[in-house]
């Protein structure tokens, strides 16, 4: 895969980048990534990228000029790939596992971070996808590249060491995860429920499987209405309805 | 305000607070924060912080003795503070912006950040809040954290130079941001709205709010549910279900 990041702080993706995921995917060549600092495609002699908005308004907005020739360039560069330019932007389409494992089949992901008040709106046109990261409002779109980057690299085939890790996870199973522990098995009094610890294991299966329902239902019911239970899991969801009235 | 980040890649956190608005609040004197490590916290000789879970598995999950510790080692150094443990992990409560609000009222915000397959259940006994970034999963709650972080500090007095930026940005006013343009009025034949370049403030105030409308009636109805509108947006809200059509 490859991934382009559009951005007035290539340094920021340093630290993360290196330490992640993301750079051992680089290091297994499973991954090549290249930061553009738009800047340096502005046509105007000061460089400048952001300008006042039309209308009045607090703050400046990205111009499109930058954006537009940088865009340009890489797809010279890298022509005949299929590819999502993806917009960071409060507005957008809320992210989701769902659309990270959309992004992992793409051949080139294009990313553009925004920084300042906002964007001239004729940037959007220049776009396939613009995407929020959640109901929050952040500094600038970097951040959220980083975290799409990250939950979308991960799913590439070959990037997690154990295969398995990737699809037991809360959110790509459609339920939470069930209680875990490791040693001790008691901690200044706090213990490990014994059903863990006596090695029969379908009835461990059965404990999990119930407590990964319990904490759907008592934290995410809203995950549950799309979800398809097994005659075994309606069982447990109705105990579990008696058992936390 | 003091945060403190419980994590096993400190690294990761060098170019993202560096570059943004998180280090110019650190220069400013308005914020400290501090980087933890808690594989030094350990009580183990090989210093491990993972282990197997109890009743088996894929993957490793963090022990709690490390993290009970380090948390330990803080609340000594920095007593008497109104703080707020926050455990990153994907079935917490969905982060917002309200939630930013809240954190930004605080003394001190201690981030949790795991990365493995998940966390010993008597972690979660330690936090005052379980905080997930969204529906997906990451490889670790750093890049959660840093977000987190961004969200909340730019809401601290005096760290956004404007200080009416913090306010307009969607997601604050509770309606999605209309289009914005700025130069040139003309880009490759994408022209800017005539209405935003005669000067009519009044007719551009008008266009703004029906926009912003507009906008959030077709990418967010559900942030209109619970939005009080006034005369004048019911108005043009029905306007815009007519023109929508």
């Amino acid at each position: 895969m490859r991934i382009d990041v559009l951005t007035l702080f290539p340094r920021m993706f340093e630290g993360p980048m290196g330490e992640s995921i993301i750079g051992k995917a680089v290091e297994k060549e499973l991954l090549e990534i290249k930061l553009h600092n738009f800047r340096e495609y502005s046509d105007n002699k000061h460089q400048q990228v952001d300008d006042y908005p039309y209308g009045g308004g607090a703050g400046m907005l990205l111009k499109v000029q930058p954006i537009y020739n940088n865009l340009k360039a890489i797809e010279e560069e890298t022509p005949n790939k299929n590819r999502r330019v993806i917009l960071l932007d409060p507005a957008g389409k809320q992210f989701d596992q769902k659309m990270a494992e959309e992004f992992s089949q793409e051949e080139q992901l294009i990313f553009i971070c925004g920084h300042y008040e906002g964007y001239d709106e004729r940037i959007r046109s220049l776009v396939t996808d613009e995407v929020s990261l959640g109901d929050y409002v952040l500094t600038g779109g970097e951040l959220g590249a980083m975290v799409m980057i990250d939950a979308t690299v991960r799913l590439l085939p070959e990037v997690l060491g154990n295969k398995n890790s990737a699809q037991t996870d809360s959110h790509s199973t459609g339920l939470l995860e069930h209680p875990q522990f490791t040693r001790p098995a008691d901690f200044q009094g706090m213990k490990v429920p014994e059903v863990l610890t006596n090695g029969n294991h379908k009835l461990i299966e059965a404990w999990q499987l119930k407590e990964s329902l319990r904490r759907t239902y008592l934290r995410r019911p809203d995950m549950l209405e799309n979800f398809d239970l097994t005659p075994e899991m309606e069982k447990m969801l109705e105990e579990i309805k008696i058992e936390e009235k």
